[in-house]
């Protein structure tokens, strides 16, 4: 699960942006504005529309990444895999703010890449990423915490999706997308099956 | 997975119900108005807060469970498991509105219950339930389909749910959440694990 092994984050149609988040996965937001980046873990994101694409996703007034969405106009969905799991708690665990000279990227030794759209920082090492320009709704952000975004570019590892699904083999455990539980504790995706 | 085997609901205290939806499952969304009921398949939802709890879902304007929505003010989730992944496809292929006499519940051979609050349609079999009332946000209802629930009542299937979380045991296949991909095909959730 060597980050240096990964193949190149592979383009996917932006009307298939929405399978990213269909199933349900722990997602890190993350933003940047005037030479600060940060990052944090949600739990609470979903997809809003097809084409144009939009998502929505809830991200608390507490956090430093907020100041900087608000700030920026803008934001990015990394889907983390169970190799980032640790990581994933660790930039849920303390806020950007109290990392004084240092950003959390560096503190959790979380890496990163520019996204190809609006060159927002995406997370080394998961498995799918994309880059959103809010939708401002002013009473949703103040009210429900509630940002929307409408997906300007997406991107996933093509170990994992292609032709607008995802797909986990036996082999790739560290792979799979993680849905979180509490405490510390996930669930990784599991089978897939047709229903029909 | 004969229904008559499943213990009765446990009652889920309100200041957890967001954990029914944490982990990103595919729900059942029923609603009912003045002697008609309907439900309909959705990927899209989303907790908003804790407590009291609130919870998002998109309800597509062409939908028939949304005029009931807007009729009556409430909507109920159900939480499908993999058991009931067929008839999840089948409510969510087929329009209440074209089953003339029937309803859907009959048409797809779904069983229900009356919610412990507002007397909603559950669905049985399901494993986990939650009933809500409307937070009245037009605008969001009218631009992207998005309806804003507080949760009145949260019940979860005891053999699954306790102390606030999901705990699918190697023998509970068939009471796995289900997470929609596209055609038909869903991922059960998979492996729990601690990430720190």
């Amino acid at each position: 699960m060597n980050a240096s092994h990964a193949p190149a984050p592979a383009a996917v149609d932006l009307p298939r942006a929405y399978r990213l988040l269909n199933h349900g996965p722990t997602v890190l937001v993350s933003a940047a504005h005037g030479g600060r980046r940060n990052l944090m873990a949600a739990a609470w994101s979903v997809p809003l529309d097809f084409d144009p694409p939009k998502i929505a996703v809830v991200i608390d007034k507490s956090t430093y990444t907020r100041e900087l969405v608000e700030a920026s106009g803008s934001f990015a969905l990394s889907v983390p895999c169970r190799a980032l799991a640790r990581a994933t708690m660790a930039v849920g665990s303390v806020s950007g703010r109290d990392l004084a000279d240092r950003d959390k990227f560096e503190a959790c030794a979380v890496a990163a890449f520019a996204g190809p759209v609006l060159g927002l920082p995406l997370v080394g090492g998961c498995v799918g990423w994309m880059e959103c320009r809010v939708v401002s709704e002013p009473r949703n952000e103040a009210r429900y915490d509630l940002f929307i975004g409408e997906v300007v570019s997406a991107l996933a590892d093509p170990r994992v999706f292609t032709d607008g699904r995802w797909h986990f083999d036996e082999g790739q455990q560290e792979l799979r997308t993680i849905h979180y539980i509490a405490g510390g504790r996930f669930f990784e995706i599991g089978e897939a099956f047709d229903a029909n």
